[in-house]
């Protein structure tokens, strides 16, 4: 943690603030400028991360050294996570499409989805059973009529199914039929919840929130973590801003940036990022590029069917087309299609 | 609903289109321009709202007409809705400030506030039992012997008090010591937490989330009242946007957008939107000029030794003096300090 | 400055970041930490600003300690800059409204509107000669002719006249007639320009950018005072966010964080800010609790009729109401309607 | 144009609005609903543009049906514009990459720049000799001086330069020595210089504005093409949002959004979205994955000492390495790095 004083800072003043820092355990080092004075203080950042130094008089500016983050950091673990997940797993040198509806509105379109994108190279299938809407006249899904569904088409198809987790009373039942649980944009602050899906033996799929920045999204990644659950996928799913040509802006850079800032693998979403079909696929490519592990892609049988998000859903023919799409941009980054070739055997 | 049609679109897709809509009971007025066509829904909006309109072939653009939101609209309720609130009330002629500490940090620095605020023309006391943090290795507060603290002052003091719900699992029990139930920023599309907050009889401060359009909070509030909680104020915190001068944004302006919009109270979180004691003052000010129904101000006898938050606190000195600031702008708003005068006897 | 190296930087790596900065004159502080080294640089903190000290080896972050603006800056001037404007001036203890069509669209009505706004209060007289729009395809305003309107008008009536110059070449024909330069939103970055009305003998009227920052329009000041021309006022007209409701954010806290900031005038433009009438009075009256000097309003004689943001101009009418509404307001920050009663006579 | 009126809209309301919009020569269709009325306008809607409809009573919304930009837009030419650039063209199924330091410094760093970026595959050189600098103390560049490097060095080399023009008085001897001119992103909307630019026989290499949406960016472009110039190239570089951990946001989305809007190519820079060295080459490959049609790359012989963006240049070998990393994805999307194959001898 860096301090710096406001211009004209008493002797007295910075005394005190000293004595603040090292009543805490930390050693201070103090340069004094023409103007100014930066006290430097070395020891256990997280201490001082508690008290409201700003409020205290003579301070002006405060700088930490220290990334907040610790488990979910580039500097906790060398190796990237590779999380096992059906019968490859994420992370590593695979690269991992989840595809399906936005709802799960019942058996058969979930049956159709499933028997279409396994074959096209979907690792794993997703589909929403509690459905976080913005409107409550708006269809909320099926609740547990629909775990049930995607419990039986994997187990028909041997396709792991992701589905999202909204409430923390829901997270045993969800993790009770789900290989993966996935947190919404809008709960990725919910702090109850991550602590109580951080207590859960499933991978936790984690989606950006509309204004979290980078670093409150490790944060996220951190309670889960802090829990016990090392198991988290972060995903980019576009963040809120004033351009309203896409239902969303896609914050690429965030891909290579999250590549370097964690050993955790990174997904995009391109469905919700760019609210559109058309934009599904060169999000896509664009993702594998910039070196995400993996997408979430949402596809209908019949989009203009669909109880929600059918605007952004590509047809069964669509996603088809975006995994042969993908094919050379994956082998552009080193990457095998359809998760990791080194999976180790179910 | 308006549905506008792509550049070139075939007679058939057009018929395809209005049979689409006449099948959910609506009908169609066609206008036929040079290059585009024009329809014009006429009936229940809300079955067309779940339709994916924007996926059907031949459509370019939809324009909704009516508003998403009803119990929370303006055209709902002719009247003011006013909220009882210990000795006073909510809404209508009085304005209203609740203040108190971040957290709830123990039952001597809570009494010291409440006797002196309460004085001040502090209608209610704030401070959080359960505390959301960015990090997990933040202070998370007191728990339930948070809410006893302030049960305790409430009764010592009449002061009623608010305290924020975090988990729908805890949500009774806090009921069961507030008087007021505070829904987090974070936590105002936490879709599960407002529908169990919905069912509670308790009133509901439901602050805006920082990336939430003003659509997106009274839809929120829509949500509590769907289930039969008709007792929900509006809190402006702050959005996020690119400034870093100030904490979040304080969009003053969605304080007459939202009393133009809703019969609903109407509040400003000046701590929160400027983030430094020294913009409590002119922005509580200003959220008085602008038409606020009250504030939520953040007080600590001590703020440099505040748990959390310490930066924006007022001390109980700086509290004083913003509630004899304010007193000329609320006879210019020509509003009663204090809550309102034509408050029933408790 | 202050530089953060990586964890894990080497010596050889420190010593070549402390040679860089020694061999611009400047002396360093080194903190060695646990895991990173903390620089601190004392001397003359602009040759460091020009050195990209991110892309030294080793360097992991890089934290200013003084401010990039110096004239525009409070401790350059510890009066507040007054600027005289017709009999009046800006500044002090004044609060200066200037009102006026967005386009000068004929001398009639000019003259209806400057009959109407000089005796409900209003200190001087706005118009646009050149006006910068969107789409080409807009009315762009009459420019020369404009100008010479506005030159009668002010003859006529005695109201000072402020107009938009668009264009470095163009600035001196303005000055000629105009008594203050306005530079637009859109314009706030055009440093030519900046560069061109620092050297005239004109008050200038600087809206904020809409991606601007408060640094940033200081910066945008400093880039006209460090020309000789002192004498400048800043706008806050609105930021682009995702907020949909209003045309812009109105960043409110602008005002009280400038007015700490700078000693130069702060305005509010509450109508490019709201973007519709009836959003101009509560943001001119907050702008006013606030600690705003002045405000920049858009009126015209027959709103519906105006060939540019007919939408958010008041009537005659609605400007009588909103003068005799500021008065309370006024009052209770203590400042003198209609200009400053100290002003010299002119 | 759609009209939506307010509810409880009077006929006589419903009259006076309708004879607005035929007196401007279009015809209307009304459907009357429930609660409001839409007023579905046929004709000429660049006409109704300039009518501030909102103004009138009982509107509540307005919808354009139609594009605000014409020469701009894919319906104005069904083939992509192609621009002569050296000896290859942008555009069609050419990647053209343009590099050079953010400014030209002097004829020693300009030729070892070149003698290097050219042989790896840059089809021209970029360098600024009139530089817009947030502060007025930082470099603003050679100027004339700089121009006339840039001229010898394509006269040695044989690549084509691009720099930028910041004021309409320079544009005409910008125009003297450089092959295209570039508009930055802080004058995108500065209506006099697209004028200008507009005028002038030189491809424009136009650059988004911070906060400029892709409409904003189209309509930009307009006004260059309105002058009789068609040779535009348009450029994503970012926009400005909350994230702090990049420079800008990159859009990345606005490339599959402007290929489909627009015939113009459409270009990325990586340097100024990501803001730092490490982020160019993912933000590249991302780039080219999504569609564009070329990039503008800072490069630098020694970024730590340039004098201006060192942050984010790229050193030669780092550029080396990006074209050679570039090659597969270009080969994923069919295109031809280093320009057209198909583009005529110059």
């Amino acid at each position: 943690m860096i301090i710096v004083t406001r211009a004209g800072v008493s002797p007295d003043e910075i005394d005190h603030i000293r004595e603040r820092v090292e009543a805490l355990g930390l050693r201070t080092h103090i340069s004094v400028g023409d103007r100014r004075t930066i006290i430097g203080c070395v020891g256990d950042e997280a201490r001082l991360a508690e008290v409201p130094l700003l409020s205290i008089t003579g301070v002006e500016a405060v700088h930490p050294v220290l990334k907040p983050y610790k488990l979910a950091s580039r500097e906790f673990s060398e190796n990237e996570t590779r999380i096992p997940f059906g019968r490859s797993e994420i992370g590593g040198d695979g690269f991992t499409v989840i595809a399906g509806p936005c709802s799960v509105e019942g058996l058969d379109m979930m049956r159709r989805t499933a028997d279409r994108v396994g074959p096209a190279g979907a690792a794993g299938l997703r589909g929403g059973a509690f459905k976080p809407r913005t409107s409550p006249y708006s269809f909320r899904g099926l609740g547990e009529e629909g775990l049930k569904i995607l419990a039986r088409i994997r187990d028909e198809t041997g396709l792991p199914v992701v589905t999202e987790v909204m409430d923390t009373r829901q997270a045993e039942l969800v993790a009770g039929y789900a290989d993966m649980l996935q947190i919404g944009a809008r709960n990725m602050q919910n702090f109850a919840l991550l602590t109580e899906v951080g207590r859960l033996h499933r991978p936790v799929l984690l989606k950006r929130g509309m204004s979290a920045t980078i670093k409150d999204l490790l944060l996220a990644a951190e309670y889960v973590m802090s829990q016990g659950n090392m198991q988290v996928i972060l995903c980019e799913r576009g963040i809120r801003t004033f351009e309203t040509a896409t239902r969303n802006t896609f914050d690429l850079a965030a891909i290579p940036v999250l590549k370097r800032e964690t050993h955790l693998p990174v997904f995009a979403d391109p469905s919700h990022a760019g609210g559109v079909r058309d934009l599904v696929a060169p999000l896509s490519y664009a993702a594998a590029a910039a070196g995400a592990d993996g997408l979430l892609v949402e596809v209908h049988p019949v989009p203009e069917e669909a109880t929600s998000d059918g605007e952004q859903s590509l047809s069964l023919e669509e996603f088809d087309g975006l995994m042969t799409g993908l094919v050379p941009f994956l082998e552009a980054v080193g990457r095998v299609p359809g998760g990791a070739a080194t999976a180790p055997p179910a």
